[in-house]
């Protein structure tokens, strides 16, 4: 028996905020738990979102529910945030976002006026991602019971019938591309909860990322191979759960992934390391190497990918396990994380 | 201008659990707010779930979050009571579910063993139904920022194509006809809630509607006009949905609707109009006048609806108003609760 700090899922054990972090704990309830107990092929894809056949073509749906504190934040706020982070999932399947589902958990005492902002930022979200909210639900509960606002959104959109993503597919040679600067979404909530002041103002990078997938995808069709939204967890998470889905090992180039100056300044000073941090406007691709080039330009070219870089490539070794190449010869593992780095972090 | 007891919703106002309760404060905020905010087609409906087109034919959607207290009750638990509440709305759009996501806000200290029993209980309610988990998400808040588990379920089904269900096909004549007993799932909830004992424990009426739905829509096609499940708010509430939306008026006659001793007792003891208590498991069918007795008939032999009867008719008088005519001869409107009867009663 191997002990692990904090200690695994066991039967006389209680919630800790680590399971809802991103990291080993979240996967062990979601491996031990959930997978087992509602088993069926959709599930074990252990994507963020599902694939189902529909009558013409094949649709895909994904659900997630919001607690970010605090609840405005520079670059958005939880509503703003609600939309990204569905729409964001169904574009990391190959899907055009269609239709939103709102589903709101309001607790007593909170401000109308606070809620019609948060309505607002949602309305121009969708506007934005060209999706509409066409059903909700709304739950009040007693002071004390909640805190302030919880948002789940869930999602249905059209896959792009030319592609096909999936961990499955990837390849040992295959490059690891990153859309951009990672990290900034979570420092942004941070240096607010936090007090922090730096010379610059870290705003969140959340965005709605299907205009630039749309754009990468048209071109890369089944040469992309998968994509995931590097959100909780960060980038050191999903590139984690993509090479233990697709048996593979992952060499990452340090030098090479892009952090802001401030991002980085923030990091260090609360000891933190930026490969965890959660984003909400960034994804890796894994892609056949031959077009890697082709599709960072392309990135490049959009607003949302100004700073996308190839950051690692596939290989057969060390299948699994994420290593990382330090600009000094040196070279270390990076680990999935275990518990919980920033908690409500969306 | 009129005041109301509670107060309307201002702009200086803050959220009270009437939002929650399925009565004229959840409208107000839905339509003052949500609606034009969110303006589209599909959501100006007003109904619990939405129809969207598909590539080969129609689709619903539907969302629900569900906060009940105590999360286990006799007949049912938050987590079956999750699975029942999304099928059955979309049963009442006249869909077949098919695919649901499931989404838990978990808050730290929850005990594992009562999350597995929920996931148990889930899995089970989805087996009934014939429908699968597709897709998930967890959240963890800390302690004292939830109440042990919150539940949000999203379906989506797909439209039988002989059916066309809307309060805008209800006409003067319509037959009503509600399901079965009412008020169980109220009253189950409110006897674990206040320590009540009665000779019987009542039970929660909470159930997987579409077999029973499925079966009338059968024989019924377009002759059933609109059906409404029965939850928050009541039967009086979805009655008198559908009369504002229709535009017309409904007559319901006091002495046919079913309500079991056990619920009429309890409703005495606790000054409650069984009228207004919350169901899971009946529903409310606006039916062209030849078709209601088959439909009853129908019902009856169904485990899900035995206690089946038409509890009045349509008519062109006082449009948008609900009329109760008691057994002595006498006359009252039954309006819809202002605010919260019984909170977190789902």
């Amino acid at each position: 028996m191997v002990f692990e700090c904090p200690l695994p899922i066991q039967d006389h054990d209680t919630i800790t905020l680590g399971h809802g972090g991103g990291g080993k704990l979240s996967q062990k309830l979601v491996e031990q738990l959930f997978v087992p107990a509602l088993a069926n092929e959709y599930l074990e894809e252990l994507h963020d979102g599902a694939i189902f056949p529909s009558d013409g073509g094949q649709m895909a749906m994904s659900t997630d529910s919001f607690v970010v504190r605090p609840r405005f934040f520079p670059g958005g706020d939880i509503g703003s945030l609600a939309v990204h982070g569905t729409v964001n999932d169904l574009a990391m399947c190959g899907a055009r976002p269609r239709h939103l589902s709102l589903a709101l958990i309001l607790e007593e005492g909170l401000l109308l006026t606070e809620l019609r902002d948060i309505i607002d930022s949602i309305r121009q979200a969708c506007d934005e991602s060209e999706i509409t909210v066409i059903t909700g639900d709304t739950k009040v509960v007693e002071r004390g019971s909640g805190d302030g606002i919880y948002i789940n959104t869930t999602g249905v959109g059209a896959l792009m019938p030319e592609v096909q993503l999936s961990p499955r597919r990837v390849r040992p040679g295959d490059k690891v591309i990153v859309s951009g600067s990672i990290g900034r979404h979570g420092m942004a909530i941070m240096s607010v909860r936090e007090g922090l002041e730096f010379e610059s103002t870290i705003t969140s990078d959340s965005a709605a990322l299907w205009p630039l997938v749309e754009g990468v995808l048209s071109v890369s069709q089944r040469r992309m191979h998968v994509m995931r939204d590097a959100t909780r967890g960060g980038v050191a998470s999903a590139i984690n759960e993509i090479a233990q889905a697709a048996k593979v090992g992952v060499d990452l180039h340090e030098p090479a992934i892009p952090v802001d100056a401030p991002v980085r300044a923030a990091c260090e000073i609360l000891g933190l390391d930026p490969l965890y941090v959660a984003n909400e406007g960034r994804f890796v691709a894994f892609v056949s190497p031959e077009l890697a080039d082709e599709v960072v330009d392309l990135m490049r070219a959009h607003p949302l990918g100004q700073d996308a870089a190839v950051i690692g490539k596939v290989v057969e070794e060390h299948p699994g396990v994420v290593r990382m190449r330090s600009g000094f010869g040196g070279s270390r593992v990076v680990d999935m994380i275990s518990g919980e780095q920033l908690p409500r972090i969306c």
